[in-house]
This record gives C-alpha cells, structure tokens and sequence, in this order.
C-alpha cells in the first residue's frame, strides 16, 4: 500500500437533521488524509457497509437506545474490511475485520475508539465477506435472539415475520423453521413472497402490496400467530394484533414504515388484543446480547454449513458515493434481501 | 323467609348494545318469582354487587376474553349475598358466598350453573361483606396478581398505578409499598390523590385533572418509570410511554378512558419506546388465575390483618333501580374508592 498520508479517505458526514425521507442535502462529502492510529490502533480499509433500516434513527435528534449522529460527524455504519495499518499484536495487515466503520473508505481506530469500535476478527473461510454483515453479523443477531429470547418460539406454533426478505426478516423465518414452528412472512411483490417461499422455505408469504394482510392473514395463519416478529409497525402491525393468539409474543424489531413519517407514528389501534389474549409486545435491541454473538455465530456458521439456512444480499457497487441513494432503497423497499454498498 | 314462589326477583337485564356511554334505554327491568334450583343447586340473595369497568366491554358485540352478555339476557355482575335455598350439601341456608351473581336480587343456580358460577363460601370475621368485592375479591386478584406476576416488581423499582384511588389501583401501590418499592399514582381530584398518599401510603400521587401528568412524572418519577400498571389507556398510557426505564414493564388491565369511545381506541403514539427501552408490554386477565386465588385472598387477608392493607369501597344505597346510574359513576371518575351496589 501507498505511504499512509497519501492515502486520502472519502467520507460521507451528517450534514442536517432530515425531515422525512432523508435527501441528498443532508449528506456532506469531505476528504481527510489518514493519519496514523498511535500505539495500539489500527487503520481498516472499508469494503462492504451495512445499510440498515436503524440507520434512519440515528440521524434523529433525542433519547433512544443510541447516541444520536451528530452534525458534521461521519455517518455512523457497521462495515467489513481489511487492516491496513495495526499497532496492535491482536491484529495483523490483512486481517479481515467486521466493525463500526462509519461511511468512510478508511477507518483509523486508535486504542481507545477500537475498543468501542466492537471490532472482531472475520474467518472467509466460513462464509464470504458480505455474509458477515448479513446472517453471521447484526441483522443475523438480531433476528436469532429476538425471535428466541424475546419471542420465545415452540414447535408447532405460528411465527409470523414482516419485512421477510430482508435481512433480519430472512433469519427470522428460517430460524422459526428450523425450531419446528410454522413460518409466514408478509413482504412487498411476488418477487420477494416467492423468494421467501422457494428459497427459504418458509410455508407462506403474504404480499402487503397485492393483497390485503387481513386476508392473507386468514388464509396463511388460520389458527391465529403465536409469535409475531414486527420490522414494519404501521397498519400491519394493527391487522396482525387482531389475529394474535392467547399468550401471543409480539417483537418489536423496527417500524419500518413509520421511520419517515413527518407527523406522529400512528400507535397500534388495537393494543388492548395485548389484554384480551393475555399477550405480550417486547422490544429488542440487538446489543444488549453482544456478550453471546459468538455463540450465535457459531450456531447460524453451523446451519449454513449444513443447508438449513440460506441468505441474500443485494450489493449496491459505486463506493460512498452511492450511499445517499443506497440507503433511500430501504425505505422504498427497494433492495431485495440484504441491503450492502460496496466501497 | 316467604315461600319461594311468592319472592319476587327484580333484574336488569341487557336491552341493547350502547354507543358511547350507557343510557337508560339500554337496561330493561324485569321481574320473575324464583323457583326451586333442583338437585345440587342454590338460590343466593344478593346483598352486594360489584359494579367495575370491566361490564363496559362485556356489552359489547365481538370476541373478547369472555363472551358478551346477550341481548336479553340479565347483565353479569359478581356480588356476595347469602344462601337462601340449599339442595346441595356443599351449602347452608345462611352462608355468605361471593359467585357470579347478576344483577338482580336472587340468583338461582342449578347444579350446573353452580360450578359455572365461580361461588365461594366467604368468611365475614375476616372481613366485612364489602371487603369481598374489593381487595379480597376480583379486584384485589387483579391487581395482585397483575402486579406481582406480570409486572414483577423489584425493590427499590418506580411502580406507577393509574386509577390509583379505584379498587385495583388501590391495591397495587399498597402491594408494591409491601415489596419495597417507590409507589406512585394518578388519579382524579385532590381528594383522591390525598387520600391515596395519605390514607394508602403511596410516595406521591399525580392529579390529572388539575395538571399536566407529563410534569407530575418529571416531578415523582424524577429516576423512570420501572412498572407502569394501566387501568386507563388513551393520553396517559402515551405519557407514560415517554417515561419508562430499560426493561420496563407496562402491565396492560384496562382502558377506563376508551371503554366508551364512538370512534377507534387511540394506539399508544409512543410505543416505540418499548423497542429503545427494551420494554415489556403486557395484558392480564384475572381469570387466568383463580387456581391462585386462596393463595392470594390468605395473604391480603393477613396484610389487612396486620395493618399493611386498606382499602375503600363506595357502597351506592337504593336496590339494583340505582343500577344504570350507578355504573356510570365508573366512567365520569365519580365514585371513590371501589364502587358497591347494595341491592
């Protein structure tokens, strides 16, 4: 690699708070040089980011389960690359790494931030680069625990899942499956439902842009869902708590369809279903189980190798130059299974 | 007491399904001679009825976690009163029982509605009649059970109770005292609020009708919200919502202020802050318990017994002709403490 200095960095930084969709006028481009991360610090080379529906979040001002992403700061993201530079004996030039890397082409971690960074080392061996942002990295995390600490799953139960193709709706399903339950997932086009049918294996998919969810619904959870693994909030979320079943568990991953609403999120109408079913509505963040990622790794590697778990990512190429664009695709619904921009 | 055929019961039956808040024309009045309950049965004279929010939603059409009561049919209500007839061996003509009892004054019980009708023989040197309606009746199960097992409360946690000064209410920020926690209610009035810190013992009380209870929070649950127990739904809940601690849990009981809505239940706006906080939103129903309730009626019993427990019950004077009016009270905040019928 060229001297380190000479190595200039393209980064992408929050430029305003949006107002709805989020636009091109809240992003700003800058350029840095890279300087050297000090005793214990390495520089990494970003060449995947993950693109998550949560990013939409962060760019909010006020109280979550996060700090918000501060004016002016690089845009927060989880990324895999390669060490380029390490002054420290965990890691080694060319290591490939998964960590917060920010939407940059280069990310300079000094001891103290690679800490914070939750940096691991990545084994290609097991599964390619982008798998690593996909199943065996957060979204695979989040859609493994939820669904099994927080939704709680037995054979022979009704799991249902929206956002099913994507990446956390993906691991959701195929997890369900193989706990025995029955899986239905409610996605947007044929494309997507068949995807998640053929390919995954899932015993339903309802299409919330073809159809009415009510029917499909009845048709495809005829018994009622036990377990119900919420991405998108909204109207859907109001249809399925009046399907739910006594002693339902309702995950609250995300809210997908509310994340740019310029007016009030609209509240589940139908909340006290919590109280006539003596159901429950849990939320999940996926950091709170940080401590048993690798475990979870070890599991979801081990299904993989065995057949029983199959994803999708779909790669925006172009670099950070794209991202502006590529992160607007999740709330069109326009990616189809993992959402990853290549840097 | 007379020959059986001569008593004359008095009823109130359902004449039809209300919109909003029940009017007279919704309650028809009727009378009947009693006859004999058969092999195995009993005819109790009701001397008490319970009169709780929980009747608005039994007249109403649609599935639910009891069935509505039928057009025609008297209204349901749980009551104490004393047995007048005994073919049943279980039984003695005086006995004090508390059972679903309706609104009238004799309820007839043949040997199969007997075992339906949840009867229990109660022992007034315990505690007096009313008393049996309130902390070691249904709502006394409701609030013990609701708060001890869904809401599980910890030592030193924040647990939150709306219609603080009612009959659940009262007996959850008393349990949660007895557990060591900080107890905080809302209600209705100066009274009310007085009465419950004072007389109950709770650390402080939120008038919500005098104040903002977004400020009384601020000011009373300055550390979170750890337990919220909800009797009212609507703008509270959503309040609420916007005060609650990591991993808190929202005991879902009711929803006083949209039990007599015309237009849809309003959703929680803030649910989403189940997600950031990791929070557990969660309905009871105390039916699910009754295997529970010796358990439950021996230790209020001896908390009342010991001074750790009170409570306070608004006995309306004038026969099951007050009915109509009487209900009412529960949803314009007009009675203190749990309200009684006396027939």
């Amino acid at each position: 690699m060229p001297e380190l200095a000479s190595v200039v960095n393209h980064q992408v930084r929050l430029a305003s708070r949006p107002v709805g969709l989020p636009t091109r006028e809240n992003w700003r481009f800058t350029e840095e040089s890279v300087v050297d991360p000090g005793e214990g610090g390495v520089v990494v080379q970003a060449l995947m980011l993950s693109l998550d529906p949560a990013m939409r979040g962060w760019m909010n001002e006020g109280r979550s389960y996060i700090a918000p992403v501060a004016i002016d700061e690089v845009m927060r993201a989880g990324g895999v690359g390669r060490v380029i530079v390490s002054n420290n004996a965990g890691f080694t030039i060319g290591d490939y790494v998964s960590a917060g890397l920010g939407v940059q082409e280069y990310c300079r971690l000094d001891a103290a931030a690679l800490k914070r960074s939750g940096i691991v080392k990545i084994d290609t061996r097991v599964a390619p680069l982008e798998k690593w942002l996909n199943p065996l990295g957060m979204p695979g995390m989040t859609g493994y625990f939820g669904l099994l600490e927080v939704g709680q799953p037995k054979a022979g139960e009704t799991v249902l899942v929206s956002g099913a193709a994507g990446a956390v709706g993906q691991m959701v399903g195929q997890v369900a499956k193989i706990m025995g339950c029955r899986a239905v997932g409610i996605a947007g086009g044929k494309d997507k439902c068949d995807y998640v049918v053929d390919e995954l294996g899932f015993d339903a998919c309802i299409d919330y842009k073809s159809g009415s969810v009510r029917e499909g619904l009845k048709q495809h959870c005829a018994s009622g869902v036990d377990v119900y693994f919420d991405n998108v909030g909204g109207e859907i979320l109001d249809t399925v708590l009046a399907r739910i079943n006594r002693k339902a568990r309702i995950v609250i991953c995300g809210a997908i369809s509310q994340y740019n609403a310029t007016e009030a999120v609209a509240g589940p109408k139908n909340y006290l279903s919590l109280l006539v079913n003596r159901a429950r509505m849990e939320g999940i963040v996926v950091f709170d189980w940080v401590e048993r990622y690798p475990e979870a790794i070890r599991q979801i590697a081990r299904w993989i190798s065995e057949g029983k778990l199959r994803s999708r990512e779909d790669i925006v190429e172009g670099g950070i130059a794209k991202f502006p664009e590529a992160l607007n695709l999740l709330f069109s619904g326009g990616n189809f299974g993992k959402l990853v921009l290549r840097v």
